[in-house]
């Protein structure tokens, strides 16, 4: 049997999030999940982690941490926003799930982060699927961690094309782009999923959802209910006739990478002092600034391979 | 007979300006060509726009203005540079043309501008090619001439896409950001052809050359020279395979709409301050900031009809 | 006799504008006066000049141009603001003067400054005691004019001292920061009086305005007139017990350098960018930039030298 | 007998830094010292704390915790930079000390710094003396300890007034003007002495140390050691006849707030965007901006005073 690859994952655990957390823990060891101010109340966003490890049947399996509630900066104009137009209010698409049974662990997500590193040197995948805070503040708490991660999957960003939270943003690289910044100037090999990437391989359109459904499994059905309030949002705000899985889309980027079908190693950098532009995600395709490729850009996306495995997570989960 | 529309063109004559310039000349009523500090050496491209006017045939009909030579802004790293990498270093792919016969006129382009305006209310359509410094500066020394231009057309910025001079800017919009920033908050109509509006519709290539050298006429052959240079840089830089004319799209837009086959109204602004953002351009197709549509951006081109436009252009030129 | 130096004055003339202009007028051969958009409403601006030429006895003999009615960016939150709450509604202390019988001369202040410069090269010293509009516009449009113009006095910034319009700026700096850069930037020889120049030597207290009450002329009249609303404004916001007479010091500098007791010539700059600090003038007094010294900076003020040359001139308008 | 204040030191020890420790050990119970990135390398720094304390009589009686080696941001431009030409190769006057018998504490100093707060509530004072990083990713990683702790005295900033690293920045604003940010709008209760108190009220002139040799004590000798190269720094750099304080100054207005002659709350902010400004500190004196009033500010010292502290500290080291 081949052991499988340790991740953790970071996650503003709302929508998406949680399918990217079924399909993490269905391809991977996840030694836990550390929780980061995003989408929805802080709080509520634990919650909705502790509950989709239930989803999965592994219950106390898993830990979950909770980490930084705000971005780094973020006061005034900056003030930290969250997306329950996106998400609905429970962040669950307005499912409002029963209480989980699981527990937060103890101590702090950096802490949690920067010891699982130290233990398993050179074994721990991250997949961050929100703000970059936790991990960015875990890199500035202890830097010889770097060199102990083999890699940094992001969804995150865009490659130079149309944000969702603002026109030039994405919303994780906008809610903190000063930890962006800091982590993609880390020196961690990152793979990185845009939002457009999302846009163009990873909606599930009405007759996805219906061979989804007609999985008829517990997971089917979950998946169903956290995509209620999206699907409307999508049609209404970004003209996208099916429901968005970014998260979900990084996660299996990182279970099976041959799903990408184009990807390069670019010269990635975030904007922090933009008066328009706070979070915009430079991706520097024709090298014109001449500086150091720090970030492999996905650029393609089998988009069947990527249903194939949504399907199977799905399916999975009885 | 229909009388032909007025027209100034304001312009860093190089490369494809000289083709927007035969097409504003053979769809127009040229008032005046205004040059502006960009692509070359200022006086090179006064030059540059004397010698399209004598292959058009029209030497002395046209007269050409000199404007602003340099930026409004751009000190120290914000120095303004030229790219005789991209058109050659007399501007015209290294053909270093013969001097022409026509000399600039006399006055200031600005109050050119201004009082053809004002002589002409109402009637003045503007095709912008350039950095926006001489539009911007006309605007500020007299606002009232505003309402009464009842068009501008500006080829610049992208529609939140790659850039050209860097990863997030095209080179007209970040050249004078501050100049573009109070055209496109000027409350003039406009209409915006971008960069990538040019990368997937008005590439010319192998076989499309060889059309326009079949035409075997005067302007074909000029056609020919001027783009030497440009296809290399293309072929190096932006991997595109052939020439690139965003300044003869634009005029092409401008004498016949409808080869739009795709365009909406944005609100449409552009970043001054940003690190790695200076001159990108913000057009806010989901709406996400709820401002002022305030330009019309073009988002599809018929390329069949604008190739069409082009050969007829150099075909007319004997 | 000796012939008295041309000038020009670029003003928003309101309140201590008026003094200023009545110094120069008793100093200088003053060529003309350019108005530029900054204190109160822009008419209103030309009509207090005029007003302040009819008050000096030369009506008709000195030209008032307008020039500039708004900074160059001033967009948003970056929105022109006006002062009427120091100066009075009218920018007169509320003395609603009777309209002036002098009318604005035709043609643009740009003009008529680029003009003048070449028609007396290396002879027009200019005041600035305004937003630097109109100056960085003509410097622009004409940078033939900077190796023309001998000195440039220029009332405006601090020596890295509490602002007025904001604790970091001075309001002339501050309304237009993009034309201070091009102005600071430009090579022609400037000196500098900020604003704390103006609270240190400047105010006029209650016993100083009893000796100018004394005079019993026309001048000592209208300066006790146009001094009302800002004598209460500076007890309330600046704590300071009198009058402040900015332009008046910068016009008294001008006519006899000797009563700047202590100057330097140092690096300056202006921030544009900041969130807090957009109008900040940078002297750096001790060098730690390293960068080329372009303004002679006001250090240290005659007071009582000051006080003479202003009851001079209030004292000779009979 | 009158209990001692508990407070807990942040220092980037070198030069000034020392005696502001030994003041600190002298009039307060420290619970610990914490080395953040800034004067000199951050090994030196450390080295430097544990050597103080030796000096002091206190070795192993105050725990030394290492926290953060760099700022939060600190690319590119904006790269940290150390300033061994104010205080010499080993931040102590080129003294190349011994090493010290104390090493430093297991654990991170952000840890020691929130556990200290929660074992003390309402306790710890924080005297900031270095640049504010440890003090603002303590509370970033647990908000709760702001309402715990009583008082937080930071050496940084000028109340709107020449800096000295930049003309706009006092060093430690300068260096992680983000933490400043963020420890400045915190709500902690917040006294600032700025740069300009240091160059007005604490320089150590000749005649200071003569007295200060006269104690014939190992703390003078240890003070005139560590000073050596920052005197002849100050009269290069700062045109300052005597060596400089800030850090013993904060310790000593902590330890006795009377020696503050004038201080008030008004709004402080620090500029982070500012292309001349970063790290710019705001301090609305005339509240012109009308925001919360967030720190008291020191305006004036009884210069005395704070030297008849000094000589007690430097006496009582025998």
């Amino acid at each position: 049997m081949i052991e499988r690859k340790r991740v953790i994952i970071d996650t503003d655990t709302a929508g998406d999030d949680t399918i990217a957390i079924l399909t993490a823990l269905h391809y991977f060891q996840v030694e836990g999940i550390m929780i980061t101010g995003g989408n929805v109340q802080f709080e509520q966003q634990v919650e909705n982690a502790l509950y989709t490890i239930q989803v999965s049947g592994k219950s106390g399996q898993v830990p979950v941490y909770k980490g930084h509630e705000r971005p780094l900066m973020g006061l005034g104009e900056k003030q930290h926003r969250t997306v329950e137009d996106v998400h609905g209010k429970d962040g669950m698409g307005d499912s409002f799930f029963e209480k989980a049974v699981q527990s937060p662990a103890e101590g702090h997500a950096v802490d949690f982060l920067i010891e699982t590193v130290h233990k398993y040197p050179g074994e721990v995948h991250i997949l961050a699927i929100a703000p970059l805070t936790n991990i960015a503040m875990a890199l500035k708490k202890d830097p010889t961690i770097v060199s102990q991660i083999p890699h940094l999957y992001i969804m995150g960003g865009t490659n130079n094309a149309l944000g969702n939270i603002t026109p030039s943003a994405e919303y994780n690289f906008w809610v903190d782009p000063e930890a962006a910044k800091i982590v993609l100037h880390s020196g961690i090999p990152i793979t990185m999923v845009g939002w457009e990437m999302c846009t163009q391989y990873s909606v599930m359109d009405d007759k996805d959802h219906k061979d989804i459904e007609e999985l008829e499994t517990k997971g089917a059905k979950f998946f169903k209910e956290v995509n209620k309030v999206v699907m409307k949002f999508n049609k209404e705000v970004h003209k996208l006739n099916g429901t968005t899985h970014p998260d979900t889309l990084l996660a299996a980027v990182a279970a099976n990478e041959e799903i990408m079908t184009k990807s390069n190693l670019y010269h990635v950098d975030v904007e922090t002092v933009g008066e328009l532009t706070r979070g915009y995600s430079l991706v520097d395709i024709n090298n014109r600034l001449e500086r150091s490729k720090n970030v492999r850009v996905c650029e393609k996306v089998d988009r069947n391979a990527f249903k194939d495995i949504l399907l199977d997570v799905l399916r999975s989960i009885q």
